[in-house]
């Protein structure tokens, strides 16, 4: 139900309007207004030459980093979990994706943003080190990375992933019979450690792997990766 | 207010028990349970010889990690802003620290646990890997933080610490009149900035050192200080 502006063209005031940069984790935001099947606004932005975000964004926030999202009376909002949580409050009568479990629910949300984002972006900073230092460095900062993943981090991943397989239990989702704003929030982490390997979702964690499929699987994500211009976690 | 006990003699089932690893964002529970002044339990851990969470924390919480809170009722919550949330919600009955706009609540959480904490984090380990790699490899780990801060990093600071300037605009606390689940939140990776040089507050965001001041000159943080078995950021 999108309707694609450029920045100048917005101006319908009775819709959301989401600024979406490409590759990045806009796309669990346009997922849920997929979800939502409520009218919005999508602006679109591309990463520059060094794949971050555009200046442009900066224009719509001074943090420059997408997601934004502007309410229909104009307040622009930026954090992932604030977005989200907006969409779901307010577009969301039925409290079809609604939790009813707030702590739980909370917890979710809290940790894929902090804990295992956080794990997945340094885990993510070696890696792009490990490709980008020129010969003979990279001997060097593969070694370092080696020893990292050693020492730290397959250690971190396995306790994070046991949690999460653990919370989902039995569920098709962390929310229960629908998926909710746990869900929302967990994929992009989840995907951003699939996409580069950091753990074998298909040999290791077969739970985890099957509601990765499931939401691979919803027309709302199809359409959402249609609208999204581009969402390879590789790209950079 | 607190009675500090060992894992094993926590039995009063009346009162929330906090366990606490020294030196860690635990401090900001330790300092909301201050100021909220009601009878808990404290069962105090310290970092292991590595300056990691000991393996004593794992049987508290499969995550190891702290802070936990063990609710009167025996949930475990984890996530700083569970546990944050939780105790607002449950012994703040007068609302002194509630917030009057969840959506910019939400949003300075968010960003403290997200985006200023990730760019802490990510600092953390350059600075850490600048410490601790042996001559002659430190040129090169040196080498390394001082482009990753000219090409990101020190510009990313800049602009979190101008958004949160303009976001406390004349307040005294980021939540208005009393300090509120944003500030007790934010006050973690501000420290973690403060006490590593990350930037320097001091003498290029004096609205933000006024508020750290505000913080460190009330009763309850000194008695969480006094409490917690050290808080010294730069020890690891």
């Amino acid at each position: 139900m999108a309707e694609t502006k450029t920045n100048a063209e917005v101006s319908n005031p009775g819709k959301p309007t989401l600024h979406h940069l490409d590759h990045s984790q806009s796309q669990r935001i346009l997922w849920l207004l997929e979800e939502l099947s409520i009218p919005y606004n999508l602006v679109l932005y591309k990463r520059d030459e060094n794949k971050r975000s555009p200046p442009e964004l900066s224009k719509v926030h001074p943090l420059g980093r997408s997601p934004v999202l502007i309410t229909p009376d104009g307040k622009v909002l930026t954090e992932s979990m604030t977005i989200a949580t907006y969409l779901l409050e307010t577009y969301d009568p039925s409290k079809k994706f609604a939790s009813n479990d707030w702590i739980r629910d909370m917890t979710l949300t809290s940790f894929s943003g902090t804990s295992l984002l956080d794990l997945a972006d340094t885990e993510l900073l070696f890696d792009l080190a490990a490709k980008h230092t020129p010969w003979p460095f990279v001997y060097i900062t593969r070694k370092i990375k080696k020893s990292y993943d050693s020492f730290f981090s397959a250690a971190e991943f396995k306790k994070d992933m046991e949690f999460l397989t653990q919370e989902l239990g039995e569920q098709e989702w962390f929310n229960g019979k629908e998926p909710g704003r746990a869900d929302f929030m967990l994929s992009w982490p989840m995907d951003m450690i699939a996409a580069r390997g950091y753990v074998d979702f298909e040999k290791d964690w077969k739970t985890l792997h099957a509601w990765r499929m499931r939401i691979l699987a919803r027309p709302a994500w199809k359409s959402a990766i249609d609208k999204g211009e581009g969402y390879d976690l590789r790209s950079w």
